[in-house]
C-alpha cells in the first residue's frame, strides 16, 4: 500500500523521492475525499431528515398541536438515528480532519454545525410544549441545516482532482437547492394554512424560488449524466405543474382575499414529494462521487506503482553515469515546463537522465493542467462566498433583512445586464476600497 | 503542550472539541511555517553561493580559464556546503511536507529543484574542462536558481496568517529581484568583456531592470519596517549611481562602437557588491519572518490555552442545564456569522449557551478577517503565476523567446495604461475562451 505517510525522511533527499512524494500527496488528497464523502453522505441525510422534521414540526405548531404530532414522533426518531450516523462518520474522519494545517475554517463550521445538533433536543421540547412560533421554530432549523450544508461547501475547497471537485460541487449545490425548496414550503404552508400572502411572504417566495433555479444551474452544469436524467425526469413531473399553479395562486391572491386553507395541505404533500424526489437525485449524485473517488483513487495507485517501478529500474541504470546536465530555455525564468527543452549531450548519459527529468515534468504539467480543469469548480464554490459577502454588507450598510439584500442584489444584476456573481463580485471589490 | 494532533476522535463530537480542533490547526500551520522558516533560509543562502558560483564561472569560461579559477573553486565548496544544509533542513521538514493532502505542487517542485542539484556535480565537471560556453554555463544555473526560488513560492501559498504570508511574499520577491540582478550581472559581464552590445543584449539588459524594479515594488509593499530601512539604505548608496551609469553606458553603445574590456571588471564588482547588499536585506526580512513565526506561534498558543480553559469552565457550568437554543435571522441562509443575533430566552439557560456559541462565532469572525487580510498576499502570488502563464502563452503561440513576451506583455500594459498583473490576468482569461 502506498498511500502510507514516509515518517521516515530519505538520508539524501533525492528528486525520485519527491516526484513520488507529490504522487503519494495526490493519492491522500483523493483517499481524503474517499472519507469525506461518508462524511458528506452522512450529512445529506440528517439534511433530509431535519427537513421533514421541520415540516412536521411547523404543521403540529400551526395546527395547535391537533395534526401531525405522531408522524413528528417518528420524524424526531429518525433525526436522532441519522445524527448518529453522522457522528460516527465525523469520528471515522477525525484524524484526516484534524491533521490538516488548512482545515482550521472547516472545522470551526463543524464546530458551529454540532453546537446546533446540541441545541436541537430543546428546541423539541419547545416544539412539544407549543412554546414558540412555527415561523420561530423554521428560523432555527433552517440555522442548524445552513450549518450543515456549510460544512459541505468548506469541504468541497480542497479537492485536488478535478472531476471529484465537480460532482461535489453539483451535490452541495443540489442540496442548497433542495434546502431553499424546504423553505419555500414553509413559506407556502404559511400562506395557505392563513389563506393569505401579504407582499413580504410573496416576495420571500419569489426569492426562494430564484434561490432555487440558480442552484440547481450550477448543479446540472457540474452533474453526472445518470444524476442529470433524473433530474430531467423529476423537472419533466406533473407535479411541477401543479406546484406552479400553486405558486401563481398564492402570489397573486394578495393580503386581502382569501383562500381555502385545506390548500395548505395539499401544498405541503407536493413540496414533501418533490424534496423526496430531490432527495433521490442527491443519492444519484452521491453515488457517483462515491465511484468516481473509488476510481480516481484506484488509477492513482496504480498510477504510482508504475511511477515508483520506473523509477527503481531508472536509479538500477543510473549507477553507473551521472545525472544529466539540464539545460534550459534562455532566460531561464518563465516556469519550470519550459526548462529541459534544450538537452545538452555532452559527456554525460542523456538517456536516463531526461527520463526522471521527463517524469518531473509531466507530473508539473499533469499538476498544471488538473489546476486549469479544476478553476470552474472552485469558481462555483466562491462565487457562493462571494455572494454570501455582498449579501451581507448589504444588510449592514442599508439595515435591510437577507431577502431584501438579495433583492438588491438581483435587481442590480438585471438593470446592468451582468451575472449575480460578478455584480457580487463587484460590490464587494468596492467595499473595500471604501472601508 | 497543545500542538499535538488529536488522533483520537472524542467519543461523541461536541462543539467544544471542534472549536479546540480549529484553533489547533491554526497553531500546526504557524509550526509548520517555523518549520518552512528554516527551509526558505537554506533555499536563501544556497541560491545566493550559486549565485556566485555562476558569476565565478562565467568570468572563468569567458577568460578562457585565466581568472578565477581558485575563487571558484572555493564557491564550489561553498555551495556544496550549503546544498548539504538545505538537504538537512528538507530532511526535517519531510515529514510535515508529505503529511498534507494538498502539497503535491510544492513536492513536485522540490522533485525539480533537486534534480538540479543531482545535475550540478556534471555541470561543474563541464565548466571545469570548459566544454561549454559561458551563456550556457549561466542558462543552467538560472534554471537551477529558478527551481529552488520557485518552491519558496509554492511554499508561500499555504500561509493561513496574513502577517507572516506578507513577510514570506517580500521574501521571495526579493530573491527572484536579486536573481534578476544576477542576470543582468551575467548579460552585462557579455556585453562588456566582449566591448559591444546587440540589441537583443541591450533589450535584455532592459528586460532585467525593469523585473527586478516590479519585484523590489512588491518586496517594499509587503516588508517590515527594518528591512525596508536596509533596502531604502542599498538604494541611497553611491554604488547605485555607479551602476547605473554602466547601464547606461552599455545601452548606449550599440553593437558597432566598442567598449574597454576592462570596464566588465568594474562591473561584475559592482554588480556582485550590489547582491552581497541585497543578500543583507534578505537576511533582514528572513529575520523578521522567523521572529513574527515564533511571536504568532507563542500568541496562538496562549489563545488556544485560554479557550480550553474558558470551555473547561463552561461545560463544567453545563452540566445542569442544557444547551441553549439558536435562533438565527429570517431567511437563515445568509452565513454562519449571522445565526445567534437573535436569542430565545425561552425556558433554556441562555448565559452559558450563548458562551459557547459566541466562542464559535469570534472564531467565524476571526477566520474571515484573517482571509480578508490575506486576499493582497494571495493576490501577490498569484499575479507571479499569471504572469509567467501568460508569457509561457505568447511563446508558444507566437513562437517568441521569454524576453519577447515580457516586451510584449509590457508593451499591451503601456499602451492600455493598465498594471501588468491585469493585461496578464485578461490575457490568460481571453486565452482560455478561445482554447
Amino acid at each position: 500500500m502506498n498511500t502510507r505517510k514516509r515518517k521516515t525522511p530519505p538520508q539524501t533527499p533525492s528528486a525520485a523521492d519527491y516526484l513520488i512524494a507529490s504522487r503519494q500527496c495526490e493519492l491522500m488528497n483523493l483517499q481524503y475525499f474517499l472519507q469525506m464523502g461518508k462524511l458528506v453522505q452522512t450529512i445529506s441525510n440528517l439534511v433530509h431528515g431535519l427537513q421533514r422534521e421541520r415540516g412536521a414540526s411547523n404543521v403540529f405548531l400551526g395546527s395547535g398541536g391537533e395534526k401531525f404530532a405522531q408522524e413528528r414522533k417518528a420524524m424526531v426518531a429518525d433525526s436522532e438515528q441519522l445524527a448518529t450516523l453522522f457522528y460516527q462518520a465525523l469520528s471515522e474522519v477525525h484524524g484526516e480532519l484534524t491533521g490538516h494545517t488548512v482545515s482550521s475554517h472547516l472545522l470551526n463550521h463543524i464546530a458551529a454545525a454540532l453546537h446546533g445538533l446540541e441545541a436541537l433536543q430543546s428546541l423539541r421540547e419547545q416544539v412539544h410544549n407549543q412554546a414558540l412560533t412555527a415561523a420561530e421554530a423554521t428560523d432555527a432549523y433552517c440555522s442548524l441545516i445552513h450549518n450543515l450544508i456549510t460544512v459541505v461547501f468548506e469541504a468541497a475547497d480542497t479537492v485536488a482532482d478535478p472531476s471529484i471537485a465537480g460532482l461535489l460541487v453539483a451535490m452541495v449545490h443540489l442540496m442548497n437547492g433542495k434546502e431553499y425548496c424546504g423553505q419555500e414550503r414553509a413559506a407556502g404552508s404559511a400562506g395557505f394554512s392563513s389563506g393569505a400572502f401579504d407582499s413580504a411572504l410573496t416576495q420571500r417566495m419569489m426569492h426562494l424560488v430564484e434561490a432555487q433555479e440558480r442552484c440547481f444551474d450550477v448543479f446540472f452544469g457540474f452533474a453526472d449524466d445518470e444524476s442529470k436524467g433524473l433530474w430531467q425526469a423529476l423537472r419533466a413531473h406533473e407535479r411541477e405543474q401543479e406546484i406552479e399553479r400553486f405558486r401563481q395562486l398564492g402570489c397573486s391572491v394578495g393580503r386581502y382575499k382569501t383562500l381555502d386553507p385545506e390548500l395548505a395541505d395539499s401544498w405541503f404533500s407536493l413540496m414533501t414529494e418533490r424534496m423526496d424526489a430531490l432527495k433521490e437525485v442527491e443519492d444519484a449524485v452521491e453515488g457517483s462521487f462515491h465511484a468516481r473517488c473509488v476510481e480516481r483513487f484506484a488509477e492513482a495507485r496504480n498510477s504510482l506503482a508504475h511511477q515508483e517501478t520506473l523509477i527503481a529500474s531508472l536509479d538500477g541504470q543510473e549507477q553507473g553515469p551521472k545525472p544529466v546536465l539540464v539545460l534550459c530555455e534562455t532566460a531561464g525564468e518563465s516556469g519550470t515546463s519550459q526548462a529541459g527543452e534544450t538537452w545538452s549531450s555532452e559527456g554525460v548519459s542523456q538517456q536516463f537522465g531526461r527520463s526522471i527529468f521527463d517524469l518531473v515534468q509531466e507530473q508539473s504539467r499533469r499538476l498544471q493542467q488538473m489546476q486549469d480543469e479544476l478553476q470552474s469548480a472552485k469558481e462555483a464554490l466562491e462565487d457562493r462566498k462571494t455572494q454570501e459577502k455582498a449579501v451581507l454588507l448589504l444588510m449592514e450598510s442599508r439595515g435591510i433583512d437577507n431577502d431584501q439584500a438579495h433583492r438588491v442584489l438581483r435587481k442590480l444584476a438585471m438593470d446592468q445586464g451582468r451575472k449575480l456573481p460578478e455584480v457580487a463580485r463587484a460590490l464587494v471589490s468596492m467595499a473595500d476600497l471604501l472601508k
